[in-house]
């Protein structure tokens, strides 16, 4: 007598509903199944919403978000670049005020022969976004289609585009649905969205950059350390180099806010000057880059090389091959008045004198989104002109009546607002603040 | 100057989220502008999903939990049975098996001059229901408009049906997505639904039989009182008399199980006989109604007085009402073998013989479901005539091979499960295991 066939194994929502809320681990299947029949629309969002508030507020396991993750990443297309010789690397910033350094680590990390297949996002909430400064630059085109995408990759080393419809649908879905529904704010969630994107470019290491202090989405250190470890075991789980740097986003990121000023800044850090955070910064990251890339033996060698290859000119000329390969106007290099340039400035004075000894960041990054650089709602578009230049910074010295920031507007309605944010936003002190650190902690060991 | 008027207050899905998750205590105008706002389908299922998972994770306050219950409430038709000068007074169960008192109660307290507006339910799970019983009774009709309940209860002191499309509208909907979202469980939840639907009959007092065992929704004792205060307290926040009896359901309640021999037994205890736990639990309820109704100055007094209703035969008399104007045959209660009867029988007999130390109850509710006495799925109908007859109860002496039980059946292929089931359910031990006893605690200040 043969064995009856076993009745196919049915996936049934409400089941893996009920064990993530009462803190029972789920298992891959489950998982898998979960998120190919909500991309496949095979069960409502209703359930789905239903389980992602159990998982904001009885959180996953590291294989359940590695699961997650894995099954978001395969809900679309995965990128195969291994017809490019290099190794590919990509970085992520979980977002700042003034936090600019892609623009400037994919052109100076291909320069060290580092491919850089970099796929970004629009500007979120009171930060920017790195597709809204590309465009900026009259003529670049951050929408290519993968076989493009690809082309600028071999030909230039790195390519800068935005999501495609093909790549973690599944995120797409997610993501609007968390939205609405209270349950953006899981560091799971965050962890797979994020991590189930970049590893959809088809790169071997990533380098992540988790912002903390009054200008990023993770205030407390605690919780950014928690969300680096989390992405970084993830990463490691799916066998790819991870390392996360966690760095300070208690003021703005270098002095220019705004999305054509900070192409001009960027342009100024791959010419050798612009200020130092930024730059600091960007030699930091780019250091762990060309390592994991296979470019330098060590994180150390990696940044001496970067700044060399600052120096030498060759990552500004990179950037200038990006731009042209992607039909922007490489002339935005030598002559920053081909850029937006908004109709008018107006300064923002100190009140008093003494030291500044802190900023709201989030509020400068609001300021900057109601002078139109950001959008308030999702439809709106953005005016690439407008922002906000900090002539002082954490720790500098100010007169009374001196000039603290000077606003780029093109509305005079909107600007009363965004400068009385900026001014109750600055904290002026009779002496200076101790010093926060630029990178507060490395984690992963890719090192 | 004239003040400039305030923008009207919108009622934002997202915001009362955000708080539950984070455990904030809603105010009765966000509860109300919740239940409000998704009784008319102005927010989505998706947004109301999230925030039951997050009151079934997060909890509810007392005033929370009061709130919920009367926007559940005033979602529909409360109705007005001011007309009727006595008190209006009604017994609700969480559900058992052969949890038939409904049958009796309705007619004793109404023949003891309390007035008893029944809405009961149909089967849920592994549990019997009120209406499917009394559908087994031929004619009986428990879709009565309105004005029809109360032309009945005018004339007879109680009428039975089921829930119609005005009252608690917003129970029903909420109720069906709980179903589906894993979000059933919550007391909190259970509390509004159950006495959002019992004080829209328009009752002064009411009774609740929170059952716990084996048998029952809420396994623990702990669960079910904690279920039970929290239906005492909210009742009282409304302004209404509530007493609940945790009542054991470790076994099933009388002897039979099933819809068409739950009504034979609830004759018979309405003639004086019958199985001594059902006619004791029926007396003790019967005891709080009178006594909340008005008709007795103590409890133990409405006992007394519901004991000679039903030797004087007043109580028979006023189910016999009840039965013909609600369209049903009387003659059933005189010949029980005009109910529904089934084709077949057959007996379970004890492998061994020793005392009946346990019973899975819920395994005994399972095997009628699967004969045909409730539903596996919603859109199934019910098989009247089928059940089960227990010989033997917990505590009692079986020979080896003497019948457990007889059941009565009309698909043979469906027999063997339910009989298998059946003697899986029934431990047998050497000796008789300690009687529980039938009430366990009273929770409420009523008296």
């Amino acid at each position: 007598m043969s064995q009856p066939t076993a009745a196919p194994q049915t996936f049934r929502a409400i089941d893996v509903i009920r064990k993530k809320r009462d803190g029972v681990e789920l298992s891959r299947a489950e998982i898998e199944g979960l998120v190919n029949a909500y991309t496949n629309a095979e069960i409502p969002d209703y359930q789905v919403s239903a389980w992602l508030m159990a998982v904001l507020l009885k959180g996953m396991t590291r294989p359940e978000t590695a699961a997650l993750t894995d099954a978001m990443l395969h809900s679309g297309e995965v990128l195969d670049l291994s017809s490019l010789p290099a190794r590919k690397v990509d970085k992520h910033s979980t977002g700042g005020v003034g936090d600019k350094t892609s623009l400037v680590l994919a052109p100076l990390a291909a320069a060290a022969g580092v491919v850089v297949p970099m796929i970004s996002g629009r500007g979120l909430g009171h930060t920017g976004g790195t597709l809204d400064k590309l465009e900026a630059i009259p003529g670049f085109n951050v929408n290519l289609p993968v076989a493009e995408f690809r082309h600028v990759l071999e030909v230039c080393g790195c390519a800068m585009i935005g999501q495609t419809a093909e790549i973690a649908p599944a995120d797409r879905k997610l993501y609007a649905l968390r939205d609405v529904t209270g349950t953006v704010e899981s560091p799971y969630l965050i962890c797979a969205s994020i991590m189930s994107k970049k590893l959809a470019e088809g790169i071997d290491a990533l380098v992540l950059d988790v912002k903390t202090g009054s200008g990023a989405f993770m205030k407390s250190e605690n919780d950014a350390a928690f969300l680096a470890e989390l992405m970084v075991e993830t990463g490691e789980r799916m066998g790819k180099q991870v390392v996360a740097l966690i760095t300070d986003m208690d003021q703005p990121l270098g002095k220019m806010i705004g999305n054509a000023l900070e192409v001009v800044e960027c342009v100024e850090v791959l010419r050798g000057v612009g200020p130092e955070d930024l730059r600091e910064l960007c030699l930091e990251l780019a250091g762990w880059m060309l390592h994991l890339g296979g470019a330098s033996k060590t994180v150390a060698e990696g940044k001496q090389q970067s700044a060399k290859l600052i120096s030498s000119g060759k990552a500004l000329e990179k950037f200038r091959q990006m731009v042209e390969l992607q039909g922007g106007d490489p002339r935005i290099i030598d002559d920053a008045r081909r850029l937006p340039q908004a109709q008018h400035t107006v300064q923002v004075a100190s009140a008093k004198a003494g030291y500044v000894a802190s900023m709201q960041c989030e509020q400068i990054g609001t300021a900057c989104v109601i002078l139109g650089g950001g959008r308030e709602r999702k439809e709106d578009s953005v005016d690439p002109a407008v922002g906000i230049v900090l002539h002082k910074k954490v720790g500098d010295r100010v007169a009374a009546g001196e000039s603290l920031a000077t606003i780029h507007y093109n509305s005079q309605a909107k600007t009363a607002r965004a400068r009385e944010l900026i001014e109750a936003s600055c904290e002026i002190a009779e002496t200076a603040p101790p010093k926060r650190p630029l990178i507060h902690r490395v984690i992963g060991s890719a090192s």
